[in-house]
């Protein structure tokens, strides 16, 4: 099949004119041996890529950027040492296309913490040469440096530990938002709260359930009661009640905060809502620190707060397994891609008018591809 | 044996001057079915104490207060329903006296998580009748509300939940301050990094070492060296250079925080050492605000932060088991108990100036009592 030199994206100039999108032609890492090419059907839209290109998370580290990190395609190429794919196969990428996979880390199902440089994020992530082991920086034909450009595009190539099969039952406009859920660490006789019901607290909702727990949605509007209850939350909690915490107190042993407004809460109260050495743990993550908060506030129940980044190839797999068994469906709405299909999406995004997710659909007329 | 109607203790009346102890009278709870007499022989002193004392972590509750947590005594009378306990034991009573023992907190063996209002911390608490099952505050024959009192004093008077035999091998010098030491989650094939090589800290690296875990000492004093290796550090590492994290990044399994003063703290340092889904664990608790930091420190490599309150009598008696096992000995300095002691002994947990704890002796000459 035909892989152009160059990709196609939907691309970002600077975090002023954050939802200003223009087509333009990217290059794209050159093809290594655990490389596999896909050419891009759909892509969700995730908080991440608003907190990006506003520069929430901190400046652009290239221009422009092409963000998106919740890619459906279909396999066109694979690298000389690729065995689990071959062109053809409907495949996902995630937040993360590229790790050592020579470390501790890498060896132990862990490479989504690989602590090398080498750990690529799937955009705005300097590439460099020898599929990342070498020091030198990879750079294309006019001396530039390279760097990973996202899924809101025609093409993407990612190593194949960063590449998931997508099972048959699932759409590829339902299974884009899926790629990016954490670590969870929740299931039957456990008491969960998803904090904040938006992209991905619904999915939230929908795992805790099928993975057995008593649900908690928390949210702080109310209107979306019904929709959570649907989605599999067995209790709704409006925070937006002064007292919402009372009569909660030492009660739920994992608090999975999807909200990115976290610099807003008070955080004794949500750490005193958890059972003993229950855990506060952060996938949401906002432009702001955390609120000061006094070590005390651990004390009462003997609480945690952490946080995680993505998951492992091993867990994506669990979890897509599970999401085809229990055939778990998202709430998901579409847009077209497209300069203003982009700039909708993201600012719906950014002012949480979105229930839950949006996929970006229509990539093949987009780009002209979808002839392979 | 007889029983005074009233104790005596070292006491302190405001904050202000929160090292002029004075030798006064005090009236304890009433004596109920569950409760545990003591005649004190000694007791540790705490940088919670000081902490108390100086008005760090809030204001005095009720004044004159009497404080001291780690004490260890004789039981001289025991109430109706008391059958664990005898006239004659050596016992020791940690940093509470009272729980409501019917909550699943107390049933589940985390009466030190109690959350009912019949928690009593062992000092400067406000009792209330009916071992605590009441609402009614429990007061003096002058009307005044009867409060906990810690161990700075004659007698003490505790729950028997919260009382523990002292293994015949240790000393009761030594075994004063081991009472409050906390669910530590370290054991063989971990590494575990103890911080801050103080009252607390040293106790940590002698446990950490029996309980077979491979030990970091981290202190920004280097002079410790020698002695935390003695406790049982395989590794002292000096955290006043300024690069002592280089190197250790993804290494602990767990840090143990006994330091105080992590208000001061570069948080995200700290946490960047650990390994994945690491544990930063709070028992030191600085008068301050933790340092504000951002959600993304925790997503390197999944750690957590987190923090405890003392063990419950299951953990408290299985760590004296081992430390009667292991012949554990920690490095003690003792003072007799009197205005002057007390002063002298506050004053040096106030300026880190305790090579690793202070035990306060001589209580039967300073009050008259042994005679029993």
């Amino acid at each position: 099949m035909s892989v152009p030199e160059q990709f196609e994206g939907f691309m970002i100039e600077d975090s002023k004119n954050w939802s200003d999108f223009k087509k333009q032609k990217f290059t794209p890492k050159k093809f290594e041996s655990h490389d596999v090419d896909i050419e891009n059907e759909c892509c969700g839209v995730c908080g991440s890529d608003v907190h990006t290109i506003t520069g929430g998370w901190g400046e652009l580290a290239t221009s422009p950027i092409c963000v998106g990190h919740e890619v459906i395609g279909k396999v066109i190429r694979v690298g000389d040492a690729v065995k689990e794919f071959k062109a053809g196969d409907r495949v996902g990428v995630g937040a993360q296309v590229q790790s050592c996979m020579q470390c501790k880390m890498c060896k132990s199902d862990n490479e989504n913490y690989c602590p090398n440089m080498v750990e690529v994020d799937t955009y705005m992530a300097p590439y460099k040469e020898d599929e990342g082991h070498s020091d030198k920086p990879m750079k294309d034909s006019s001396g530039n440096q390279i760097f990973s450009q996202g899924g809101y595009s025609s093409h993407i190539r990612a190593h194949e530990q960063f590449v998931f099969k997508i099972p048959d039952n699932i759409s590829s406009t339902d299974a884009g938002p899926m790629i990016p859920l954490v670590r969870a660490g929740c299931g039957p006789g456990k008491k969960v709260a998803i904090l904040g019901i938006g992209g991905l607290g619904h999915f939230a909702l929908l795992w805790a359930k099928a993975l057995g727990a008593e649900v908690y949605a928390l949210s702080h509007t109310p209107s979306k009661e019904p929709e959570a209850k649907k989605l599999g939350a067995d209790h709704f909690v409006c925070t937006k009640n002064e007292k919402w915490s009372e009569g909660l107190e030492f009660t739920f042993d994992f608090i999975l905060n999807c909200a990115d407004m976290t610099n807003e809460f008070d955080i004794a109260t949500y750490l005193g809502t958890l059972n003993i050495n229950g855990e506060f743990h952060n996938v949401g993550l906002p432009d702001k620190p955390l609120p000061q908060f006094q070590a005390q506030v651990f004390t009462t129940n003997g609480s945690k707060m952490g946080g995680s980044h993505i998951g492992s190839k091993k867990e994506a797999i669990a979890m897509l397994k599970l999401a085809s068994e229990k055939n778990i469906k998202p709430m998901i709405e579409t847009i077209d891609i497209s300069e203003e299909g982009c700039k909708k999406a993201v600012e719906k995004v950014k002012v949480n008018d979105v229930r839950y997710r949006v996929t970006l659909t229509g990539f093949h007329k987009a780009f002209g591809t979808g002839k392979n």
